[in-house]
């Protein structure tokens, strides 16, 4: 045996898992992208076992809750500076299943004791997050095979619950996106209101009337006109807008 | 000793809550009560102690999280069949503080073990509900003392982060109410335009102008005016409005 296989086989040892996490709860990541039309989603592909899953990871005994979500995005995809929102708690009796884990453990040539921290049931709190693909490129961590974005309406089939999970996260964005918009900080300095329209119906799956989107969003009072630049074709040009900042 | 002493000292076994109930994660309950232009919280007081708290509990090994935030709420308030909604998971490091829950347990004349169940490190999946205080008459649990409404703007001193975690809660409440007002089941059958503006001004704190909170309630498609029965007054009457039923 090599020292990496070692060094993997110790990681997974349920005694350093016992002293290093929090029991019983985890964190998953809905990491969607946009861009130009297009929405994604980050998966990992864990080792040997053809099993997707959203990043996730667990808390260390001494970490904020919060801290420990940004933690683990970066651990596991290598993403960072990503603005991370909390939306819920999955906590169904039915989502407990150690089949997948044991997989993931077999697929690395690993045993494992039956009552191994990572086979009891979890709860797990759901974090999104909506960022430019384009400008966020994952790296996978030692324990996945791959980290990349996927159609978010095409799919592969995903670990436990984590398909109902995204529904949720997508559910959540598509209430939340008046207030999380400036959060999100997915826009460039100045962006005309095509840009946002845009934005809009990619995340919202549907087709905005452009009058009506236009009143919605100046009646937001989160968007201040940016004054046109002194050009030839100025006149012809969309006007400019910018977030007000608070 | 009498049986109810013993009862409860073994209540408090630190072995019976690690057999019963997950451990490391709790519930809080913010139920926000309305009536006529006063907004209050539902508090309970522990024996002997003068800690005011928030209604909550652990989740047992075998029940879902939202079922266990169900039943923690009846099991110390002996309130049922209220909506509850998740808001937020508080688990911030410097929440954890074992001092009160020894408070509580030296209150009950109990000696306790250093590392019970209940001294660990918790965190806590925030629930909230707002509810007509005049239809929910709470009775306390034989845990606390008193479980009684407190006006929102002259609480008692709050165990631990209560505070923040109602504060959170009404935040949420504020930010939502438009789409929770039909699950929330508060108003009549049949209610005013002005019955909904004062729930409103009551759960935002600010006064309202009437024309543009009328327009705002009838551009979110949920009301449907009732037709007029004929009276002889119904010329004078204010229009009724129902909440469409999906």
């Amino acid at each position: 045996m090599n020292d990496t296989m070692s060094d993997k086989k110790n990681m997974l040892q349920t005694d350093d898992f016992e002293k290093m996490f929090l029991p019983g709860l985890a964190i998953d990541a809905v990491i969607l992208g946009f861009h130009e039309n297009s929405l994604k989603i980050l998966l990992l592909e864990y080792e040997n076992t053809n099993l997707f899953a959203l990043p996730g990871g667990f808390i260390k005994k001494d970490e904020n809750l919060n801290d420990a979500a940004m933690r683990t995005l970066q651990d596991r995809t290598s993403l960072k500076n990503i603005y991370l929102e909390q939306f819920y708690v999955f906590g169904d009796i039915e989502r407990y299943d150690p089949r997948p884990l044991q997989t993931i453990m077999a697929g690395k040539g690993l045993t494992y004791v039956k009552d191994h921290f990572l086979l009891k049931r979890f709860l797990t709190v759901g974090y999104y997050a909506l960022v430019d693909y384009t400008k966020a490129t994952p790296i996978p961590d030692m324990l996945s095979d791959k980290c990349d974005w996927h159609d978010l309406d095409n799919l592969p089939p995903l670990m436990l619950d984590h398909k109902q999970i995204i529904a949720k996260a997508l559910e959540t964005l598509r209430t939340d996106l008046d207030q999380k918009l400036i959060g999100f900080n997915l826009m460039p300095e100045n962006f005309t209101m095509a840009d946002l329209q845009s934005l809009y119906e990619t995340v919202l799956g549907e087709k905005l009337l452009r009058t009506s989107f236009q009143r919605k969003m100046l009646n937001l009072k989160i968007l201040k006109r940016v004054d046109k630049k002194y050009t030839g074709a100025a006149h012809k040009a969309p006007y400019l807008y910018t977030f007000i900042k608070k």
